[in-house]
């Protein structure tokens, strides 16, 4: 595969670390509803899903008045925004729910990196989705949390997400989520963020077992740039999931009433995930310095063997060669070559030589 | 030993980076009673031990019923559970004390890192338990400890385990066991995995004492292997045991009134272990680092050597062959092959250049 | 490109790490306004901006006097102070505004790192500003921001800058920036200063992206340079970089009135983007450290098919040539060479050799 | 000096690292008085020296009853116990004084790191003694101090100590060791401690000399192997030296009345040693690491000298090999073998071309 | 410059890591007043400055009585205590002023590593003061200040310092320093031993600059050990300036009278300059890094350009000279050579295979 089209195949993953788009708000002011990202012209949409014990119902949003009823009602509402890039409804939307425009623009700014901020109202956090496609491409998301008393607004770039879990379980209703608050249902849509992360792991897991045999059976040049791609990943996904466990740490010990005491034992158990997604990282990392190691070791023993055919080769012919050499030369009077046993005897030392090389060189455990 | 085998022989330890199984649970509501790991299908079983300074009783337990007078009676009891993957049990088991689902949860997936959480009536903690079986091989053992006011519930996977020492001075009245509360018999426990690990470091401490002996005298590429593989498992090891020094800490410094002052000063005890383990452990660490330095250096070293006689040879001999090509020259006016001595002369002349060279690369030390 | 040529392209940039100049104030008192910089000799103009909601004023300053009045007046101002070599006017304009000496002769030292400090009556912070000019070349200007109750004084160095759009905002009334206090303009000059280091970062990007694509296809001697000076630079901009995060934390946490709450919540925005930035650029680290890994593989590489090459060629013929040696010797009874096929033997033979060498290093996977 | 040579001299240091002996206490109850360490079966003897301003007596302890005048007595006395794997002994001596048994055992297991705790009536802290014996071998011993109101209690592997600076001063009155309470002894044999680093440290320092000259003028394979034993020795130092600091800093800060304000003034003077002490550590660390680059690049530069002897000879030879080649074919019409200036020109031709050869190479700085 | 030449230039400088004097004081009383250093057997002399605003007076410490006068006034004085090897002399000095043993020893031990200590009545703190002499050789001198309420003790090694600059202010009134108290004497002195840091990382940077061209236009098995050495001596600096960050914040910081408000401030602008200087070794210590990288990159680019020569000439002479020597055999039925073109032909196929084989070696970039 050329480098061309692993960039091509990346080039989602890539935008982490480019920093072009965010360039263009130059000199606006901070708080302007732009989209930045490469999923642009897209229309939105919204999914609501109304729920309590006694009953659910499902629609999606035809008028932004109906919105207005979702934020004043005392029923618990997911509020599923898909697509962020029209800046013009996401201002309104925004605006209906009095939401602060430096936390809009975070929205649908596919730069901004993960954070948690409390306003008065509601709590605001942004994460991104890692979640393989159904060509099992990964696919990295942007996506924004909004947590008021009775609604969780989510903001989205794509159709695609890993919350249908949480869908079923508010279907079906499974476990506690529909006997509880906004609260739960905002911790709920976190753990299967988290959650995600798992399944994007043991995808490096099984590229870096992977290269391990090929380092081990088979390295070639293009091994060890795979190697640095890895760990490129790895440092990528890095900088988008290690901020999560400081975000759900800050909401375990706010003192924001929100977050009921009942979610926080949840959260603690989200922690828990966080944490051991953060150590899985930072293992593969350090066994993908380890095999770069391994590759230059592999090299250098190659080319330990190349110089040894070499040496082999070289030290036993040139010196046959020489006396080859010396019985070609063209002197009158070279007693030898009149000899009757001459040729023979010459040919025997030629032997003899040839297996004490032999022997030198399995002494040396080269051969 | 083939990569594939090594394999084999380490898949018990692979499990701690290999992040699969934890992604099948991808939907399932937090508190799901699933077992997680690969030692399925095994029924669980339950043995007691019921003690106080007089008497002692061993028994297995027959019905749940049973488990109720022991968790109602103001007598100590040990509650081993061993077989965790038959989650109906667990679930029943786990009503039975009134332990929350998340901490069920917990214990029963084995990749959970290592963790201490108090709940109300109970402190509950995460552990590896680490050890040799019968054959040598390393056993890692997924094991979660649960402290009530009179009892401690013990979770884990297979029958062998690392408390015989205590279960023998509960049985002997060694020490002061038998007179102390379920804590100390907590305290005992912690105390026992913490202690195995220095088992499972020594075998370590060997592994590299070899390496480094097949460093510095005979190494090859499989060498290479097997130091990362070392420093893979070093990497494991600590992943399991770091976590252990901030449990205990945590246990000594919590307000928690089930743990007694005296206690305490035990665990103070096992956090002076737990500290040398980890020291040891990072010790390993820039030992195996250092090994791979040294193996790359044997490599150069060895790699020199190759050149060396590669160049004497072919420095010696190459011009002795153009000489001898020389009188190998079909001209028809070569006045020196005419000549009497010509011969002679040119054999001398190859000898002094051959002594020549020989005392040029003894000066330069290579021979 | 020859290295002096780069040297003198990357010259402003150097200055960052050229301790010389601070050197000339050996034994000065502290606060001696001394220009430490190499943009000399240029005069100080003085442009100011008068504004509230009402109307909007920009003019340059003609005479000192003028200054007093904005000091004195309850409108906001911008008094941008652009060339800061004459040090007697900035002692003068300093006076005027009871600057402190220290504070004054830091705004005029170009060496001086970045960092706020707190006075009685006014906020002084250094900052470095990062902008490419009309021919693409960096340009590093220090930068000196003041804030008063009523003005922000700017010193800068060059009369270019990053703040047109925040000029544009003023004049436009975009945003709240005419309906707020000079606070809200201070921030708003921070976050362009702090907006600018994405533009450099992106720059950044596209070389590692072009060296990349170097390493993997092109190798030169030359590239490890390129490499490294890459690395210097990254080093340098962190230097000028990181300490703003700090700078921007102290602001929002301090509890200086100056700095009105709603500010605050700006600045946490503009904290989002410090960390971002220095998260990337830590992320460019590891990079060019991998780019010159990636450069000693490919040297390796390099080397490793250069050495095949070699033993190849020699391998094969220098035992042919030994056979054709044996056969050019000129012994009389060699009665090989009065057969009629000892040729064509001879020939053949070579040849099997030939195709047998051909074979071993096909199976070697040499070619 | 084999690696077998060199291990058996390191035995004693290489304990630091060998998790061997605690593992054989698996299972056994904490607080078991039981001999951890490679010095066993000696006999326990006890000296004391009991002292106040006007009188000093020193004799040997006869019976256990003897210790129970000094544990009541007030006047100050230092406690010497030499040999500690009688274990028996160490019990007892330990229920006099009232010694905790988790003291006791640290006391006896010289696996334990250094570490201070205080108990209600005495403070109790392990060390390592660090020293050469007569033949410049260097000893390192364990040691427990336990301070008490009017009595230290030092305990000891080995005869030889550290202390004889100590002793003396005691006998000839000198400094204020003998106006002082217990307090002020225990931080003199603390300090007495803490200087014999300094005097291993320099034994460090000249192996590092050592090795620097040796890799910058006489590089050899096992040069690589003793920097890599350096490492560990500083390695293994750094573990044994390193708590001190915190401990000591620890009674610097403790709110015990038994450490007088007085002493704790004298404790800061021991910290500053021990923070230089861990500097100086850190810097050997970096030295050794650096020694370890430097031959890696001295093996890489003697390659590159080795390969340009091979590739300059070949280089000349190959080519002149072929020319004399040519002209030893035997072709029939090969009209320069008749011509009468043949031989001469040919020979002149093979002179130019080692000339130029010889010119490109200085040219390209080779030779 | 032979090794043994460097050593001895920077003998000076290596003191910093030579244990060995320290060692000598083995089991003397903390306190001991002991010169440690290289600079014995120099007689102390003393000046003074007494200053207040309207008159300043300068002369030498005639006899000891003089000093008592110093004490007991209320005027400001500056008393510089040069040669510090007269033990005798500094400990009557010491006991005039009240001075602690433990500060008067460690004034004397040029071991001593920076640090500042509060006593009741002064501030004591120890510095390395760095400049170059007028041979432009490095002087690292040890320097110990001490502030009364109206007096500055200042204990130097040698007649050379950083302080006339100091001084001119003192002697011209230039800036404020006669009209404040003896705390900011003390100030200006430790300002004008952290300028004194620039100059020296001056001479660093230029260093570094000198070698970079070495590596990349010329490196020599020397220059490595001259990137090795500069390495060390940035080390080192790092030991000698790193802890005074840390005593001027601990000097800003603390609630002492003795520091008035006004001189805080000034501080804090020294601490900026530490805070500079700190970087900027850390940046050197980084390029020193990077130097070694590319020096290794520099070696093995030039052994990859050695066998390409070597690998070119072998694989083009070889394969001719194989031909040569096929048509040098004396078979005697070759028809062949009976073949008028024979030798035509045969030259004109070695000449298409030498075209050949430039061109291979072309497209593979070699040439
Ligand atoms: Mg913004
Ligand atoms: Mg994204
Ligand atoms: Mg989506
Ligand atoms: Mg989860
Ligand atoms: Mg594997
Ligand atoms: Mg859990
Ligand atoms: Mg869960
Ligand atoms: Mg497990
Ligand atoms: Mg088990
Ligand atoms: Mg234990
Ligand atoms: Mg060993
Ligand atoms: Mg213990
Ligand atoms: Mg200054
Ligand atoms: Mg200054
Ligand atoms: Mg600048
Ligand atoms: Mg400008
Ligand atoms: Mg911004
Ligand atoms: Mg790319
Ligand atoms: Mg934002
Ligand atoms: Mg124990
Ligand atoms: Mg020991
Ligand atoms: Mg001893
Ligand atoms: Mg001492
Ligand atoms: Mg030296
Ligand atoms: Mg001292
Ligand atoms: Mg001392
Ligand atoms: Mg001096
Ligand atoms: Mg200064
Ligand atoms: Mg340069
Ligand atoms: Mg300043
Ligand atoms: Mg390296």
């Amino acid at each position: 595969m050329t480098k061309r089209k692993i960039r091509r195949k990346l080039n989602i993953k890539t935008r982490a670390i480019r920093p072009r788009k965010i360039a263009q708000k130059k000199g606006k002011q901070p708080g302007a509803i732009i989209y930045v990202g490469d999923r642009e012209g897209m229309a939105s949409s919204v999914n609501i899903m109304e729920y309590n014990w006694d009953h659910l119902q499902e629609y999606s949003l035809a008028s932004m008045t109906e919105l207005e009823k979702q934020r004043d009602s005392n029923t618990n509402s997911w509020i599923d925004i898909i697509g962020i890039s029209d800046e013009k409804f996401i201002e309104d939307l925004g605006k209906k729910f009095e939401i602060n425009n430096l936390a809009l623009e975070d929205a649908i700014n596919t730069q901004q990196r993960p954070k948690i901020d409390e306003y008065d109202n509601y709590i605001f956090g942004v994460f991104k989705m890692l979640y393989l496609d159904d060509n099992q491409q990964l696919v990295v998301e942007h996506i924004a949390l909004t947590l008021f008393k009775h609604n969780v607004l989510v903001f989205q770039e794509l159709k695609g997400d890993v919350f249908n879990g949480v869908r079923e379980r508010l279907r079906n209703r499974t476990g506690k989520i529909r006997a509880k608050g906004a609260d739960y249902l905002f911790f709920a849509l976190i753990d299967a963020v988290v959650d995600s992360y798992f399944e994007v792991s043991e995808n490096i897991f099984e590229r870096i077992d992977t290269l391990e045999d090929e380092v081990y059976y088979d390295p070639k040049p293009d091994t060890a740039r795979k190697i640095q791609e890895l760990k490129k990943e790895v440092i990528r996904m890095h900088k988008w999931i290690f901020p999560v466990k400081e975000m759900i740490h800050r909401l375990i010990e706010t003192d924001n009433p929100m977050i009921s005491k009942d979610t926080r034992l949840y959260l603690r158990d989200a922690l828990d995930h966080c944490i051991e997604i953060n150590e899985t990282l930072q293992i593969y990392r350090e066994m993908s310095i380890s095999l770069m190691e391994m590759y230059m070791t592999s090299v250098s023993n190659k080319m330990n063997e190349v110089m040894k055919v070499l040496t082999i080769m070289a030290s036993i012919f040139i010196p046959l060669t020489f006396i080859a050499g010396i019985y070609g030369m063209n002197f009158e009077y070279m007693p030898e070559l009149n000899w009757r046993y001459g040729y023979s005897v010459v040919l025997a030392l030629m032997l003899i030589i040839l297996v004490g090389m032999l022997i030198f060189f399995k002494k040396k455990r080269w051969i």
